[in-house]
């Protein structure tokens, strides 16, 4: 069966990253999959959190929010708790692959702002904000130290059709149709940090969730080449020991 | 190596989980897992939110919050990322066993209130709220008709440890140490409705997840057990059909 | 003539009070005035409102809410200006018995959360409340000096029916009917700490009001001994000198 | 012992009392205690809150406030637990001498706003409020028909001193120096509509309660005569039956 | 043509201008124009915002806000974007005439409330809080250093009337009619330091706005008159350089 | 004096501005003013505010934001006075150039979110919404009716440098420098819809005014060309009489 867009069902949509697209922030990012289009900025505050102060520790902190023209009907500027739980699981999967000691008493802050949705704004809100950081901390660090970023992280959905099809990077009307709906986040060694499966139409079995998985991988590793061209120069930082 | 309260890695804690706990909602449950100990009350109202208006299909929200008491330090009284995180999971849960378009135009809201917090705090309300769940659903039920909830639906939490253990029903100093903390929710008929899985301190592997959906089948079992014991005669309502 | 539930006018309703219902707060409580229930929690913090700071003294506040299920219909969770006023009488009453230059720069607060209101939640929070917060100073208190708290305080409701009776201790359904409502606030010594009697559907003379508070006189004396009763041994530290 | 300002312990400060202070609202009033100042504005809407819709029966509530230059130092703008519980017992007050099924389902508002702040801010409020409430009420009043104001209503502030003297009408000083404070209001058939009495320095005996209420009968006959002065014309209205 | 009130073309309303309205502020005044009354309460408090701290610079800042009976309907209580926009133009007017580097770290709030409105209150403000801001800067002046205040500084509104006609001090009724509406800050030399002139139902030409402007110099002239004899002995103060 | 990037005293930055930039709103654009960058969205909603209610005429209102990542430092997310000013004036300044009597009961919202900041946000924005306006209005116009937007807007700024040149389309550096900073939008007819001339650092004389609204008006001469070249087709609309 064909999808509403021609594509096979294991193929990602086209996708476009690069750096640098705003001035200010020490690192940002522009990604675009397919229709959906977010803007990833990161910025350094030399502050932590309350829970942090005196321990030497830095934290990373996502913001997650939609323009109203984004999507139709117009979204209306206000915090929802849909955009709490997508910038907590950005916040999360950032700091996976970051060594919270390396960078001191800082705070990064990224900002996810969705331009224009279509589908997979939080998976790629992920991957985008990855380049965004990666950015932002090569504008503090100090050569001979150890980089912050351990490893590249990035992030796909994947699902089940009515028809029983799995499928990769669902675009939002192939969302709203679907019986289960899974976001993966992956290391670049090739293990999940989170993985979030929902049936909120229909309950699935272990091997539909083995299948939605391993369609999952094949997708991310495709990112961390995306990831990496963005990056170019900045790209041999991650994971780099002192 | 033995647990910090001595159980096995595959057993639960003990709970206890009562209905009839508040007499003025239409329904309520206080479920106690070990410490942790949640109230759950079910009220009907008969209004639905505006994207279900006219549609004759009902609709169910949850609310979760943590008495200031309920934790130390103090939990202040105000709605957090993660308390919007866990009311969003709760409803989709009970929704996903619910048939919303057998009861009109009539919105269930379940509130889930933290009493004491232990760790496994959004679990034990999934597990306590279907129970208000049904309860509720009795006080309008007429007979010879479809019974809204199809099947039971239950959660709970496994994690891994630093030494490499899996563990069932982590306690909140066991959830604090976990590299990784795994939420499941299933249904009577033994398939997931949501897998969420986090490995902020480390990341995992496929057999890792494995192990994990494992030992939570095993424990959401034995909450079915429970569940039933303390529906009592309402339980066979559930999944009825007319 | 008869009470809804067969009291006697000068009648207390079943009352059950117990320390160390909850085990993270320094000092907890439960308190059930019939079908009346108030969970009391008290937690101490280092630090002082703007107005003491470094004046050496403490200060006691209160917070008080209604959970969702503790009503019919169904308690939104919001502020109300009717919370505002009863959190400050619960504070006013506590502090009127406590020496706020014996504990340093401290404050105690004191949150009663209602799990079920059946009238007369704002007493029942007063009289659950001062035992929480004697339990709380006994984890802060040093052996030799003075116990802040230096005696007993307790409250309850009294009212006249349209019938002219005058009554002790009035539920829900009595509160309603009332053509004055009364609430008294008493010290272990006999005097008064705060008398607020309202006749928003009736004025009332000052017979009315000497018989009204006769009647909450021999109430709040039995207050005194089952407070006495749920503190055991914490009992004898109140009104202590060094 | 002589006061502050030479009064005599059951003496008022200087009233001013005048209606139509403002063009807008349906009834106005400034009053002045001494150096205390309230604008009073009753507005009438054509609609009742939720709970009276259906029922022809109309409501009267109030708001207070402090203008930021009222006191030394600046009051912030903003809704305090003090306020709402004052503007609670304003709206009290007012029903207590309304009948609220004599002019449909119309709300009274009436905002009390305090220019200057000098001690006895939330019962001037009630004596002027009064005024305007009467005044907004000649608005809509159709001969004929029963007055919905049925009686006077005033308050008046009395408390003790360290000193052991029972005096009216405290000041600002006198209030911050007084063991206790009572806030009396009254109708015009000499009966109480509240009687709030707070000791938190000291608590007070029962024959303390009735100096003290001795004193502000005095005081609140004496506002009566000062009502109907301002009133003017308008007074008959009030009490009259059809 | 016949304006509303019978006043000529270049015809200010009559106008009370009286400082010390408050006993508490600092600095404070009431300005009555026309129908329209203002008070302004200047505060002066040791601390300045975030991005002065260090600087040895202080900050003068205005609050704007109507009171509920002040317009006809009653004006909620809420800050509106209207008020921001207000007393932001408040304080750069103030601001603009003021030296921030002659008092030190201090913040000088001016609140202006509005009690009655009938057009012209923003303007009104204006010309009040200059008053109320000198008095309060003569509380802390020392003899023999820079005053802070550099020059007088007042405001009008002019406007065009549907006829065509250019007409200066626009009340509520000519300011709803007006074609375009001008408002127009200057200083004691003369020379602009706002100008707001929007034209919603109609555009303007340059002369129109030329026309404007030569009418609103004609009214801030009169108001320098009125201001200082507002001032009294304070006037000499402003300008006085060490 | 040669200005910060070289350009002329009368020289604009270059300008990019294109229609259709986002796929859900009826109308959007984004706009480019050298480093400015703002997306400017238009959404119609089949409702009016409440005051229009009834009258069978239309409304246009904007809101105006600034992404987290569009400034150093990062703007926090959160309503500011500054943005209810600016989105009070683009609304103004679109209204001023529309018949809202003949689109029926509708609100067309036009968002203007900035992605990046470099000076003259705010015309930009007003420049940026027109277009997305017109083109909103193509989706729902009907063949032989009038075309609600009868003229073209745009807007700019100018100001004087402390070296007293005159200059126009002020970038960021230069508006913080600047002693006098105006805003002026102007119909395609030549005529002003809104004037703002704010010297919070310097007063300015009438002869300063004149020379800002020479320049300004040669600079949105050129936007109107800018315009009709980004709406191509769409342009001949405007002013179109049926």
């Amino acid at each position: 069966m064909n999808r509403i867009d021609g594509r096979k069902n294991n193929q990602l949509r086209e996708i476009f990253l690069e750096r640098r697209f705003q001035i200010h922030p020490a690192g940002s990012a522009i990604i675009e999959v397919g229709n959906t289009k977010v803007i990833c900025a990161a910025t350094i505050e030399d502050k932590v959190p309350p829970f942090l102060k005196g321990t030497g520790t830095g934290w990373i902190t996502a913001e997650y929010a939609m323009l109203p023209g984004s999507t139709d009907p117009r979204a209306v500027r206000k915090s929802t708790g849909r955009a709490a739980e997508i910038q907590r699981l950005i916040g999360r999967s950032l700091r996976a692959v970051t060594d919270l000691s390396t960078f001191g008493e800082r705070t990064i802050t990224v900002d996810c702002d969705v331009l224009q949705a279509d589908g997979g704004t939080r998976t790629a809100s992920i991957t985008g904000a990855f380049v965004a950081l990666v950015e932002a901390f090569t504008t503090i660090y100090e050569e001979g130290k150890i980089f912050p970023v351990k490893d590249f992280v990035a992030a796909i959905s994947a699902g089940f059709t009515p028809e029983g099809e799995t499928i990769l990077d669902l675009n939002y009307a192939e969302d709203s149709e679907a019986l289960a709906d899974c976001n993966v986040v992956m290391t670049g060694a090739g293990e999940f940090v989170e993985v979030q499966i929902t049936g909120e139409k229909n309950s699935f079995s272990r091997a539909d969730l083995n299948g939605i998985l391993d369609l999952a991988e094949v997708g991310i590793k495709k990112l961390f080449d995306i990831q990496k061209n963005a990056l170019g120069d900045l790209a041999w930082h991650v994971g780099q020991i002192a």
